[in-house]
C-alpha cells in the first residue's frame, strides 16, 4: 500500500503534468516500483514543498536546464506539458527555450524546440477531438 | 568605433550583471574582439529584446541551465549576480540549484551550490568595506 | 520582409548545406520565426564572415564537435551534408569521426559514425534516381 | 585478414556481448573497417586484458556510466545485455540504475531504466520462442 | 532537531566516506540546510537502502559514471575515498577509470585519474603523519 | 622496455606536442603505467596513422571537439599548443572556438577561450626568456 507520502506527492505531480503523471509513473512501475517510489517522492515531496519558488517558475526552470542538457526530450515534453499547466504560455516557453541557444548552442535548443512542438500539436489535436 | 547595436546591447548587459559586465567582456575583448562583439550583441541584443518574459526569469533559467551544464562555473557565478541583479532573492536562487537535483544529480547542484556561495560572500565582503 | 543581413545569411547557409538549409530553417520558422531569424544570422551573418578559417575546416570542426557533443544527431546529419559540400570526402568525415574516439569514446563516436553513414546512403539514393 | 590480436579480442568481445558483439561490429565494419578494428581491439585487446577486476563489475561500471552519460542508449542496451552475460541479474541492473539518479538525475537514468526494459523483453521474446 | 532518518542516513553515509561525510555536509548545511538534508537522506536513506548491490559495487558504480561526467572532480575525489572505504583497492580504482576510456575517451579519464591521484596521496600523507 | 610501437607512438605524439608530450605522459605513468601505454599507443600508433586526414585538420578538430565538452581545460591546453605545432596560427585557433558558439554556446566556449589565452601568453613568455 501507498504511503501517505507516496499519496500527495502523486497527487503535487498530477498539479504539474495532469494525467500524464500517472501514465508516466505508471511505465517505471512496470519495471521498477523502486524507481517510481523515489521518482514520486523525492522531486515532489521533498523538492518542491517549499514555498520559495511559485510552480510558474518551478517548472519553467526545467525547461530551460533540460534544453541545455540536450538528450533528455521525452522528459523534456512532459516539463513543457508542465509549464503550460503551472501558468507558462506557449510563447513564453519557446522564448526561454530560444534563450538557451547562449548557454547551449543551436543544436540542443533546436532538439528541445522541436520537442516542444510535438507537446503544443498534440494538445491541440486531442481538444479539437472534443 | 563601437555600432549603436553594441552600445544598447553593452547596455542591457549592464542592468544584468552590474560592473561584472565591462570586466567580463573587457576579458574577452583582450583575447578576441570579435568574440566580445558577438557575446554582447547576440544575447543581449538579438535574444533579450523581446518583453515575452521578464528579466527575473530570464535571468533565474540561466541558472538552472548552467546548474545542470555542471562545468560552467565561471559564467554561473555571473548569472547568479544577474539574478540578485533582476529581482531574485539568495533564498530563490538556491532554492533552484537545490530543485535541480532532480534534473542533474547532487554533483553538479553541489558544484553550483558553492559557486553561488561564492558571489553571496564576495558581495557581502564588498558591502561591508562600504 | 527579410532584412538584407537575413537574405544574405540564408545563401551563405545555402553554400553549406543546399536545399537542406531552407527545409531546416523552414521547419523551425514555423514553431518560431524569432529562432529561424537568429539561426540564420548569427551563425551565418556574424560567425561565418570572417576568411580565417576556410569553409571545408569551418563544416569539419562542428563534425568533430557534435560527435563529441553525442546527442546532436539530427544537426549532425546537416553538417556532414555541409562538409561534403565544402569540399570533404566521404573518407575524410569517417575519418575525423574515428578520431574523435580519442576525446569522447565509443559511444558518442559510433552513434555519428551511423548517422554520417544514413546521410551517405540517403544522398547515394537520390543521385541514382537521377 | 584479421590479425591475431583482432581474432582474441573478438573472441573477449563475444564473452560479454554474445552474438550482439557479431553484429555490432559487421554494422560498423560496413561504413568503416578502420573504426570496427579499434572497437574490437582497443577496448578487448588493451583494456580489459588485466584480471585486476573481474568481468561482471567490468560490465556493471559501463551500465552506471552511460546512465550518466544520457545519450548513448544503444550502446547502453549492448552493455545491459553485456552485464547479464557476465553474472549480473536483472535486479542489479535495475538498482545500479535506480542508484544512479543521485550522480545524473531522474531524465538521464529514466531514459536507461526504459532501454534495459527493452533488452530484458527481447530476451524473453527470444526465449519464448524456443 | 534531526529526523530519524537523517541520523540513520548520516550513518550510512559515514560508512561510505568516512569523516569526510560530516565536512562535505557540514559545508552544505552552511549554504542550505534543505540541500544538505536531501543530500544526507535520500541517497543513503532511499537509494542505497536494499541489498541488491553490496556496497563495494555501490561504490566503484558511482567512480566510473562521474568519470565520465567528466566535471565533478570533487565529488569524484570523495567517491574514490568511499571505494576504498568500502573494499575497492586503489588498482582496481584506477583499472577503472582506465577502462572508461572507452566509454569517455582521455580528457574525462585523465582529470579523473589525477583526482584519484590526489586522494591516494592525501591518504598516504595523513598515514604518515601518524 | 617500451615495444616498438610505443616509441614510434610517441614520436608522433612529440610532433604534436613538443616536450609537453612527455611531461604529459610522465604524469599519467606515475599514477598508471597501463593509461599512459594506451594513451600514446591508441590515438598516435592506431588513430593517426593514416594519411586521410593532415595533421593540421587533426589538431584543428580536437581544439573544436574539446571546446564543446566544456570541462576538458587541462587536455583543451595541450591541443592547443598541438594546433599551434601542426601550422594553426593563434588567429585560426581562435576564430574556430569562437565559431564553436553556435554548436555549445558561449559559457564553454569562452571557458576555452580564456584556455586558449593561457597557452599563448606562456609560450610568449617562454619565447622572450630566450
Amino acid at each position: 500500500m501507498a504511503s501517505e507520502k507516496y499519496v500527495k506527492s502523486m497527487q503535487e505531480m498530477r498539479t504539474h503534468f495532469g494525467d500524464a503523471a500517472d501514465n508516466w509513473i505508471k511505465a517505471i512501475h512496470d519495471i521498477y516500483p523502486e524507481f517510481a517510489k523515489v521518482n514520486v517522492e523525492f522531486p515532489f515531496g521533498d523538492l518542491y514543498r517549499r514555498d520559495v519558488v511559485d510552480d510558474k517558475t518551478r517548472e519553467l526552470c526545467p525547461v530551460a536546464a533540460l534544453t541545455v542538457q540536450g538528450f533528455a526530450l521525452p522528459e523534456q515534453k512532459v516539463h513543457v506539458m508542465g509549464a503550460l499547466n503551472t501558468g507558462s504560455s506557449k510563447a513564453e516557453i519557446i522564448e526561454i527555450i530560444t534563450q538557451m541557444i547562449a548557454c547551449c548552442g543551436f543544436p540542443a535548443a533546436t532538439n528541445t524546440l522541436h520537442a516542444a512542438k510535438e507537446v503544443f500539436d498534440q494538445i491541440e489535436s486531442t481538444e479539437s477531438e472534443n
